[in-house]
């Protein structure tokens, strides 16, 4: 058969990346509590095209995809990213990984135990040098602060969700950026709560308020300290429980 | 050209609805205040299509919502069903118009004006006879009487999303459906709040807890006790800010 | 504590569903290939509530889930639906539950393995009788009859989906449903396809020109001669490739 | 009453962006037809917030909003721009807004008219500068090259998105961006097709075969000819009719 793709195409374009998206396949992520987690990932993998080619192979992602989805970890995507390189003939990959990753958390009084989940991403590139990037994506408690000032009883609060992405030296797990981030808001979230943790979790809120500027610069404070994050990416978005739209702050670190 | 879709079908077999999906379309409705509004609608159209044809002709749905689209509310849809079934030889003829409406409101205290987008819905069918369902979706606070009454300060509190679907007798304006819902939440939602409303709202609420449950009934009452509403199905969800997942409840009127 | 849910409610209003709403939650669901399946579901869990108690006790719902992750399959549904009505003390209970779930699939000649994603729904309802409904959604490709014929070369075609509900006698794999969908269609979807399989598919779909309409009727064909399909709902959507929109068609059978 | 947000703040930490975000509100912008299009915005709406400061003042976003709605156009974001810094006090501001901008379009043959919606985006920002990008959505039919090539008949087509964002010198027309995109794809979507227009269409379509990498270049090729744009980022994804996934492909203009 005619292989269109490697067609000479004289157009002198470089495609900076061209590959498959949105790609729903199941993969095993590293857990710190049970070793493995099994999660069903969305999956984007790109590579660079040079200019004298016409097109891409798709199906050699969705092979290489399939080798490697017994394990897709911070620990082997360096070779998956070597691999896309080499099969595609490619000198720089992309490869996209947004995953809903459980943790079981317990409740602060009652102690029973449930799972929350989190959505989390690898965002890791190839070409001469390879860059990481580990987001997660966690739901929180915040209370206004003005508003528990300015009203004899009372406070608006609301779910939020606060966006982190990292760049860092030595592993490090998911779990514990999460437990920074939820230290850092008005109150935590779990999927179960017995009615004597309620009341914990409702007071402790109410003694800390928190604006959408204090949760980002409380987690800019604890990643600052950390020797092992080399750079930070930090977001927080309020669905205003008064409004219909939400309070959003953003702070990322300068290189 | 050869009419494909006019073939005689064999199967024996009556499609219930068939036409087009999704078209987004800019529409006029009906506007207390101002007359008219100009609105952007999400667009469904259906026919019944006899057993003994193949195939609808799927371009004379636009050609119908081309024509109307200068005025599509409840005082001319059953027109635009008639001109469905008689250009499409149906027996029966389904539009579904999703919409966001804006409404101005005004700040308890400060009396500041703002817009606040309101998703409705006009679901209207004829066969033998017309049926019109109206939908409004309103966005609400609600603050838990349980945690309130638990914590010895603050209670939590979210948005909310009511969606009301009504039959009625007589038209009836998108304006008091909203008000009427809005009476029934902890608080009413705005745009635009001056630290004095802030005060008087958050106050409100914490003075008017609600359940989810307490929601949907009062707003069963207060329908209840209009004669002009046939039929009704409401449903509360609080986006529960100690959790990652909704609470929700739901009543339809038995007919 | 005070139990506010436990209250005694004087509006005289049954509430018909009341409960949490898009939980996400890992679960294990029945593989015909291989047993089980791991996966992560989206979980809706309601009952009824009695008019004269105010609120329902929303933690027992996670408390319930919690226990029955490790199995969630049309032969334990029962089950739990009877915890939920025992542990809150319901006349009635309902549970929704979605989840993305893989078949591994051949390509037509090369004999390539990869995976597929279908989104499937348990919904399952109990009062006096239980009532289960099985829904899976098919990705096909459809190529329209009437652009192959009046056109001299070329057929538009688009992905399609397909989405069918059955309530039936005995015990169902949801493999048997997949294939007699993809069956109906145009052609089939792999997440991998050498050239080969792609010439084979793309001449296959030519050579089985389908209107939306011919997808649904052909797949009521299969289903009424299949005796342990009680009750059937199914809707074909064609992404058009001409157009913005979609494309439509619905049937149900009466009963 | 305290002004919370105006307390003195001694963490160090410039936040990038804070204010608020997903405000629907109904806006006018420029349209080269008519001069004027009623649409309904997404707002986003941001500005830095110095170290010394705790928060912002959320309400003097909507207000500076609701002055402007009467027309949102690139004559007149800077002033917005200004307006931000101003009454936020801030010394860099950030606009986002999104919305549907319908175009009528004329069907190839039958000349038949009807509306096309395209998403499109002004994402402006002023610090010392003001920068200013606009970002169309355009849908399009591409037809696979190397499936048409492989096969005896027929080859895949399917709906692709392209989104386009360009810097530019002077004031240019939307409706220009978006037939440069739709000259470059295999064929043009249009909400309204009589046979002879979809016989046009198919044909069209068949006999300019388009790879999602040659769609990005052939954009790419004709955006280098213009002088007027000054940067650009253009992607394109094909929603596969072979695939449950897409194809994508990304060029940036390097600075």
């Amino acid at each position: 058969m005619k292989d269109i793709q490697n067609q000479l195409d004289n157009r002198k374009i470089v495609i900076d990346k061209v590959g498959i998206k949105d790609v729903k396949y199941p993969i095993t992520v590293l857990d710190r509590a049970n070793g493995f987690q099994n999660t069903i990932a969305s999956v984007n993998m790109y590579v660079e095209l040079p200019h004298q080619f016409r097109g891409t192979h798709m199906s050699r992602f969705i092979a290489i995809l399939n080798e490697h989805r017994g394990e897709i970890t911070m620990r082997n995507i360096g070779t998956i990213l070597d691999d896309m390189m080499k099969r595609l003939d490619a000198e720089a990959a992309h490869l996209e990984i947004e995953f809903p990753y459980f943790i079981e958390k317990t409740a602060p009084i009652s102690k029973e135990k449930s799972l929350l989940c989190y959505t989390c991403r690898f965002l890791a590139s190839m070409n001469d040098i390879e860059d990481f990037i580990l987001e997660v994506q966690v739901p929180v408690i915040t209370l206004c602060p003005c508003s528990k000032e300015i009203s004899d009883y009372g406070a608006h609060n609301q779910r939020s969700l606060v966006v982190l992405q990292v760049r860092f030296k030595e592993f490090l797990w998911i779990e514990d950026l999460i437990s920074l981030i939820e230290s850092c808001a008005s109150g935590e979230i779990f999927a179960l709560l017995e009615p004597e943790d309620e009341k914990y979790i409702i007071e402790h809120t109410y003694n800390n308020p928190r604006f959408v500027e204090d949760v980002v610069r409380e987690i800019v404070i604890k990643l600052e300290k950390d020797t092992n994050i080399i750079w930070y990416y930090v977001s927080s978005e309020n669905f205003e429980s008064i409004h219909n739209h939400s309070a959003y702050a953003l702070v990322e670190k300068k290189v």
